[in-house]
């Protein structure tokens, strides 16, 4: 027996510097040029008919028809993608990915019929999960990490945003941090970073809120403010987060952690509206968040809010799927309000241990009444602007990262109609190209 | 650039005829011993911890703990399992795999809003894949249907069954069993096949049932047993399956197609219960039917009766969950009535495109509330008896064909848990070890 060898995340094809490569005879190149698709503009894919595009480094240089950019450069290397659809990369801008353990057992209970409480009761719940991240080391976490971020690669996420979180105090939550730029470095996947020490209230600090916001706001945002300049100098500031739900942060210590973040130079977003409408949207829309997240329960004034603002509505449709419940984002009211709707995971190990963008496009397709290509854009170039990076990725744009997925199928609206699997058969990540689709492979 | 070689099929190891090998070290080996797993049995996963299986050729040999086969077996070649789910491979007991062409603009039109009846009046609908398929030949049915076995085989199921009936001609119906036997012959995923003729009225006997009833019964399935008699001597004879809806075949034409199949020495399935209660499921269980499929609006009388039979409970849960419908097989009251519980995917082009057992049993977890343990069961040792083949698969037990999953999770709970992407790490088949989880992989 022959054992195969296996490398994670080295590139199949490796483009010498400054060289070109020609990505061509795509049965559609979706390009989601322009942007962000605001309101009843969201689903303008950009399409091009056996489109091309000319990668040189890290950029994209040249988009067109393959017979238009075969002319314009002759001879240079080319990339086949005959018969498949071409298109920007996934950009997730929401993900919890960074977490020690599992609750696997506590989902056998949920389905078993066991109520919620009387799981919490028993120490499960997310505070299970910060006891588990609390005591790995950041070895540890970085391992367990690593196969979400190579799931999410290998589903055509090319860039993701991440959340700490599950530390919730100082150390465990810069060690996370920590263990996110490790990883970032390490991987194709570009991470984007964002604080969450205000994900729920820490157990020392049960039955007090107030004095946990208190240590967010005084302690560890400026600590963190201060350990950035250090440890990721050349990194833009990550943003600050905030769960602004009844259980979580009301709507007073929302406003106190954004507003203390926000002196700081720390750029905003929110969870809102998962359970209950405790007035987050308003509160994102007044800080110019980039965006609010979650959705579910926000009202007509707060969906007509956002559709003026420019602060992204991230749906997270894999969390009401995860618990088996009916009700979605209300996309379609944010759409024809005006909003920017954008998509994104949730990936995290209670509600919605998912890590394929195209298992978000297949729900909200579904459940949020979303066209495939309305899916797509919220997936790509509105999703870059929920993570304010739209300068540098989520779409196929002369000067833009050359970050492209080459899916398997001849027609964008396989994504959605079909679900389950992966679709990916080509990931291009700053002009390096990684396979996906490679079946099964003999080496003896 | 340096193109990676790619041979599907290929196994990753290739056991010489007559050696052994141990695949040890599992951090649970669920054997599902025993069965049919009728109603509160369900579940009952056999697990050994630390478990280990010896192969020899096609077949399980020994299977126990490590330590116990580590000695029986001393210096014997091993794979090792470590930290992974060992499992029997999933058996997909329903599933319409063979078609031509796709229905992905319909899938469009429905997510805008557009309804269906118009839909199927522009020609839509089944009868757009019937069009489709007819005027496909052989090799382009075989190409198409080549890439969702490879998912399928990938996603770990082991043995399929696959109905023909997007022919509802005598020709191309045969062409598509045709098509079958090649798949099957080339592919290592084993194909169960089913002649499903009554899988809707063909567009030549428009308001004319009884017609097409009798051209199936008189004419179709007697050129079927003989057609099989000739192309397949060797393999045992295929399912006749009918669909018995209000808009398909109603209950006498139902009867009269199976009875016809009966006396002709064929075994029997049926469509019953998906959108109305007309009697399918009595007939199933009078005519000893391997199994009834869908089961949505299966009534208390007809509960009962599945619960007294060998008439194993098909579920197909991707498909209200494909048409974002909110009504499943009432699995729990299946099961409170003694009833085998089995879950298939229903792959087809227009409800339920998706290739994945995983998925079916993220979907029976959420909204059957099955556990994982009663879903893994539900896909293994009773599908495998949904389609009669439970002597040979659907457990690993001393004898049986060595069709195996090493998955890449510590605890089988993860299925159902996690959804969306692949769990599979390995997949053994006939004792030939293919790998799914080869990452991202460098010749040059």
């Amino acid at each position: 027996m022959v054992k195969l060898p296996h490398q994670l995340f080295s590139p199949l094809y490796s483009l010498l510097s400054g060289s070109y490569m020609l990505i061509h005879s795509s049965s559609q190149l979706l390009t989601l040029a322009g942007g962000p698709q605001r309101g009843r503009a969201l689903g303008t894919l950009g399409l091009i008919e056996d489109g091309a595009v000319v990668v040189r480094d890290e950029k994209i240089v040249a988009v067109g028809t393959t017979a238009e950019l075969k002319a314009s450069y002759p001879g240079e290397p080319t990339l086949d993608a005959g018969g498949c659809v071409l298109m920007p990369g996934f950009v997730d801008p929401h993900t919890h990915v960074i977490w020690g353990g599992d609750r696997a057992s506590e989902f056998e209970m949920k389905m078993a019929g066991k109520p919620y409480l009387e799981i919490l009761a028993e120490g499960g719940g997310i505070l299970s999960t910060v006891r588990q991240t609390r005591t790995a080391s950041i070895e540890t976490l970085i391992a367990q990490t690593r196969p979400r971020l190579l799931r999410m690669f290998r589903h055509g996420t090319t860039t993701a945003e991440a959340k700490t979180g599950y530390g919730l105090q100082t150390a465990t939550e810069l060690r996370l941090l920590k263990a996110l730029l490790a990883l970032d470095d390490e991987s194709p996947l570009d991470l984007v970073m964002t604080f969450l020490g205000a994900h729920a209230i820490a157990p020392e600090y049960k039955g007090n809120p107030q004095g946990y916001t208190d240590l967010v706001c005084e302690t560890m945002l400026p600590i963190l403010r201060e350990w950035w300049g250090t440890h990721a100098p050349r990194l833009s500031l990550p943003f600050v987060d905030v769960f602004c739900e009844d259980k979580a942060f009301n709507l007073e210590q929302s406003r106190q952690i954004l507003t203390k973040a926000r002196s700081l130079g720390f750029p905003l977003k929110i969870h809102a509206d998962e359970f209950a409408n405790i007035g987050g949207v308003s509160l994102a829309v007044e800080l110019e968040a980039a965006s609010a997240d979650h959705l579910v329960k926000t009202s007509d004034a707060d969906i007509a809010a956002l559709g003026k603002s420019d602060t992204v509505a991230v749906s997270l449709p894999c969390t009401p799927f995860g618990l088996a419940e009916c009700e979605y984002t209300p996309a379609r009211r944010i759409i024809d309000a005006g909003g920017i709707l954008a998509l994104a995971t949730d990936c995290n190990p209670g509600t919605s241990w998912n890590e394929s963008m195209q298992f978000v496009i297949a729900l909200a397709c579904r459940f949020m009444k979303l066209t495939p290509a309305e899916a797509i854009a919220a997936s790509t170039i509105n999703s870059a602007h929920a993570i304010r990076r739209a300068d540098t990725i989520g779409s196929i744009e002369i000067g833009k990262q050359a970050d492209m997925l080459i899916l398997s199928v001849p027609d964008y609206r396989h994504l959605g109609y079909r679900y389950g699997t992966n679709l990916v058969k080509h990931i291009i990540k700053r002009g390096q190209v990684y396979s996906v689709d490679v079946g099964y492979y003999r080496t003896a």
